[in-house]
Formats: structure tokens, C-alpha cells, sequence
């Protein structure tokens, strides 16, 4: 048979709460085109579908054509790499079960691989970034949630059904904050966004310390990190609180896993030192001590957007090559 | 080439703290042979390994000789399958790293494989047991420490290092009771057998509520189990406590590796219901949403002795053959 085009090119779609990036990308990783909506825009699934597959088939067309698309991969908030399906979103205005890698497939005439934005994230890092080359490592992702992801023998752990890494809704302390699970004390409550903020504003209510945290117009993970960089004490407290309990849990999860290295990303990891010194100092303190010292921590390398959109073409190689035309 | 003899059957090896079984197993899980010995009488790594080879080898010529022994495999504490070596366990005589695989390779002119009981105990339980035909799940081993160890997607979970599973020195209590390891509050010091016994001792330290506790000769996990039968309120409170920071600590496990199966294995699993039904409501409590009612919490099909010889027999076939003589 004569083969009249290699595939050299997948496309890589990034779902976020707030935006949604895709792109065309070659095998080496380099993108060749990309773009941006806003999520938000599309309170309807069969709308966003409809919309993200005729963007991406008019960006197909203006870069090297349908036949030289392999396979597309998407990064989604509760997508499920065995069923393809994002499933029970508690952030995205999509509710139930969207079997999103069909729909998708039935539009583009693609094979179509779905996955969680930490499995996406790390099979970024293991292509990419700062886990390549390792078999066995955890990333965790620090964003509006807690996600994480365990790579062992070089393959990603999805769990029995797919659900494997829900680390943001392990419970670390008993009867602690409430977490929009349901359950009491989720790492989530203290180590997520939203949960940083509470315990920058608990801080404040508990003590009379000066803080530029009191005057700050908008208090984030970033914010709370710059005034740290200000000398801040208060901001710095905050951070080493956030690190503690996260240091705590992620030397649990070692002390059972034993890997390589741990990598955090999402966009609280911009923190740096602030929250990596006193994490760093809390898990070797709480790791069990035959792998003391020995487990690498490391910031993610890439960023987040350009991360999840890389991790997403590197999820497309994956699967299987399909056509409705074969 | 002429094939003169068919290699099919292995000898496993359990060693435990207060004694090691070894045994000629067909490839049926048949044991043909057995026999028991005291590991406390050799407080020499050397002697031990000399003692055992030569029962080994009068055992083997004495059901089918040399040639139809393909391997061997040893369940030991601190047993790593990655370096073959026993590396420095707490509570075996012999300290530091004993290159045990090589040692017993070197006097029987077989290839040796060697792994931690908790690992061993899972292979039984895959090939023998309740997990068979799983390709995900805990097994979780409840005896003077705390072993587990996690199959993913069929295989067993190793480890950056082999040292994978430590569970027992996950940390759930901050600030709580001295662990052997140098921790505080690890798991192992409330689930153990002697973190068990604690408990009853603290109880009844706490209150004037009558026991029968009060008066038993030993306190052991098993006494405690039988005064539950005969309706001791105390008794079933100690079972109770044990089984909520076990429920807790296993829910946030699976949250992470969302397992088809748990599978409680050891000597205090004998306990049956007292421990079983508040670990169960304590895990269906606090496991992330998405698999709560999912999990199979199952009680070990096999006793611990039966278990790890045959358990070590499945790690025996699961190493290349080797012989001196090749």
C-alpha cells in the first residue's frame, strides 16, 4: 500500500474552568498554532462541541490539512481516561456525564483521548518536562483544586475506573473545613486556591500582627506570594502553614508510593520558595526514613496553559490512530 | 535439543520473626512438602541461610529431586524485590542489608527471588485468593507491623526502590504515639498487634466500665476478639477505635488509588466483624464520593502461614530460571 501522508501532527485541547485553549502540534512538540475562548461562554455542551470542532477544523485547514492530523487529546477537570467521559464536574457548567471523547469523534472523524488536567499535566512532564525519563513519580497539581497523578513502571495509575489521584479530598484533619465534596477536612480546604485565601483571612482574624494582607484589594495564592517577597510575616505564615499540611500528606503518599520525585504545578507552584521551603521541610521531617532525602521535590518546568495544551498532544499520540473513512 | 526433564515445581520460603516455613509447591499451588523451624535460633544471618539451604536440598531430593525445581521465592519483613536483599529490618535478628537472594542462589544453584510479605501476600492472593482475576487492588497485611501493597493495572506497584507500601508509617495522628521508626502517630502504632493491646490498656486506663479485659492472663488482638464475642463492651470499644483510624487512613488510600478491591490480610484480619464493620463504616464515611459503595473490602481467603508459602511460590515463578550448571 502507498502511503500518501504521514501523520505527523495531533491537535491538543486544554479545558478550563475559565478558558479553553487548543492547538495543532507537531511531534516534537512544538505548536503550531493556537488559540483561546472563554469556556464560560458556552453554558450548553452540544454549543461548546459544536464550536470548539469548527475552530479546530478551520485551524486544521490553515495548517497542513486534515491528512496530517493524527489523533486529538484533551485535558479536562473530572475527565475520565477509561470512559472518555467528563464525569460529575463540580466546577464545569456541564453537569453529569458528558461522554465528550464520542461527540468530539463523531465531528472531527479523529481518535479522540480524554484525560484529567493532573494525568494530562504529568504525561506533559514525563514528555517534556522535569519527569522525563522517570518511571515512577507523583505530580500534583495546585489550582482551584488538588489533583495528582502517579506514574508506576513509566505507565500512569488510572485506578479501577478510572478515578485514581483524587489526593485534594484525602482527609487531613478530622472535623476540619467543609469541602464542597461533602466531606469535613479535605487537604483541598486548606491547600486549594480558595482554601490559601481562608487561611490568609483566619490568620488575620486571629492575631493583631500588621499585614499588607489587610489593605491588599484582592487576596490570591500569587498576591499572598508577593507580599511574602515584601517580607510580609503574616503572608509568609500563611504559606507555611499551606506547605506544612501539604508536606504532611504528600510524605504519607510517598512513604506508600516510593517514587522518584515529586512535581508540583498549577499555579499556585509560582509561590516558590514560600511554599516549597517549609513543604520541603515538613516531608522529610514526616517521611518514612528508608526514602528520607532521597525523593527529588520539584516545580513543575512548564507552565500551566502551555503545559496542559503539550500534555494534551502527548495524550493524543497515545491512542490509536482512527478515521470514520477507513 | 532433547528437553530431559520438565522444571515444575518451586520452593517457597516465609520467613517470619518467630519462625520461617518452607515448602515444595507444584504449579497448582500443591504443597508436596512442608516443614517449620524457629527463625529466633539463629541470631547469624550465615547459619540461618546454611541451615535452611541444606533442609531445603534433603527436601527437595526427597520429592522429585533437583531437576524438577525451576525457582525459588522468600516472603521476608523488609524483603526488597528490587535488590533481593533484606534490608534493615527492625525486628529480624540479622541488621543492615542481607544480600539474601544472592546468598541462597550461591548454595542452591537456583535463581532466588526475594519480596516483602505485604507484596507477597498480594501475589498469593492474586493467584490463589480473593483478588484473583483483579488488576487493581490493596492488600493491606495486619500483623506485628503494618504492610500493603498495591497491584496496578496487574502489576504489583514497587517503588522508585522497592520500598513502596509503608502504610504503617503513614502518619495519622499529629503529635500521636511513639513509633519504633522514630515518628510519632504512625498508623502501625494503633493497628498493629501491640498498638491494638495499647488501645485496651488506654481504655481501660480511661474508664471504670467493667471488662473482661481486667482480668485476662494475655491481652493479645485475638484474646480482645474472643471477649468481643462474649459481648465485652470494652473489647468491642477497642475493635471500634482500631477500626475508625484504619477506615479513615484506607479511605484516603483509595481516594488516591481508586482499587477495585481492599483486601485485609494477617493474623488480627481473624478478628472478622468487630474490626471489619467500624473499618467499613469509617472508609464508606470518608472515601471521595465517586467510589464510595464501589470498594470491596474483603477479608484475606487465606491464613497467613498457608499464604506466604504459597504466595512465595507464585514470586518463585515469576523469576527467570537459572542454574549454576548452565
Amino acid at each position: 500500500m502507498i502511503q500518501d501522508s504521514i501523520k505527523t501532527r495531533v491537535v491538543g485541547i486544554d479545558i478550563g474552568y475559565e478558558t479553553t485553549t487548543y492547538a495543532v502540534v507537531d511531534v516534537r512538540g512544538k505548536e503550531l498554532a493556537k488559540a483561546v475562548f472563554p469556556t464560560t461562554d458556552f453554558p450548553n455542551i452540544n454549543n461548546f462541541i459544536s464550536y470548539l470542532s469548527e475552530q479546530i477544523i478551520a485551524m486544521v485547514e490553515a495548517n497542513g490539512g486534515y491528512e496530517s492530523i493524527r489523533s486529538v487529546g484533551v485535558s479536562s477537570p473530572s475527565g475520565n481516561s477509561l470512559t472518555g467521559c467528563i464525569e460529575y464536574s463540580p466546577n464545569l457548567p456541564w453537569k453529569g456525564e458528558i461522554p465528550l471523547a464520542a461527540m468530539m469523534r463523531d465531528r472531527l472523524g479523529l481518535a479522540v483521548a480524554v484525560g484529567n488536567d493532573a494525568y494530562v499535566m504529568a504525561l506533559g512532564e514525563v514528555t517534556f518536562g522535569n519527569a522525563h525519563g522517570m518511571n515512577d513519580f507523583i505530580l500534583v497539581e495546585l489550582e482551584q483544586g488538588l489533583g495528582s497523578c502517579v506514574f508506576s513502571h513509566g505507565h500512569p495509575h488510572l485506578g479501577a475506573t478510572g478515578y485514581a489521584g483524587e489526593i485534594g479530598h484525602t482527609v487531613v484533619v478530622e472535623n476540619g473545613r467543609q469541602c464542597g465534596c461533602g466531606q469535613k477536612g479535605c487537604l483541598e480546604t486548606y491547600c486549594s486556591k480558595k482554601g490559601i485565601v481562608l487561611t490568609a483571612q483566619e490568620l488575620m482574624a486571629e492575631s493583631n500582627v500588621p499585614s499588607l494582607m489587610r489593605e491588599a484589594k484582592e487576596l490570591t495564592p500569587l498576591t499572598i506570594a508577593s507580599l511574602c517577597d515584601q517580607g510580609d510575616p503574616l503572608a509568609i505564615e500563611v504559606y507555611k502553614r499551606t506547605g506544612e499540611v501539604l508536606g504532611l500528606t504528600l510524605a504519607n503518599y510517598a512513604s506508600v508510593v516510593d517514587p522518584e520525585a515529586i512535581i508540583i504545578g498549577g499555579s499556585t507552584s509560582r509561590a516558590g520558595k514560600w511554599l516549597m521551603e517549609p513543604l520541603d521541610n515538613s516531608f522529610e521531617e514526616h517521611v518514612f526514613h528508608n526514602i528520607q532525602n532521597k525523593v527529588k521535590i520539584l516545580v513543575s518546568a512548564l507552565d500551566k496553559e502551555e503545559h496542559n495544551v503539550l500534555g494534551a498532544s502527548a495524550l493524543a499520540w497515545s491512542v490509536k490512530e482512527y478515521s470514520l473513512f477507513k
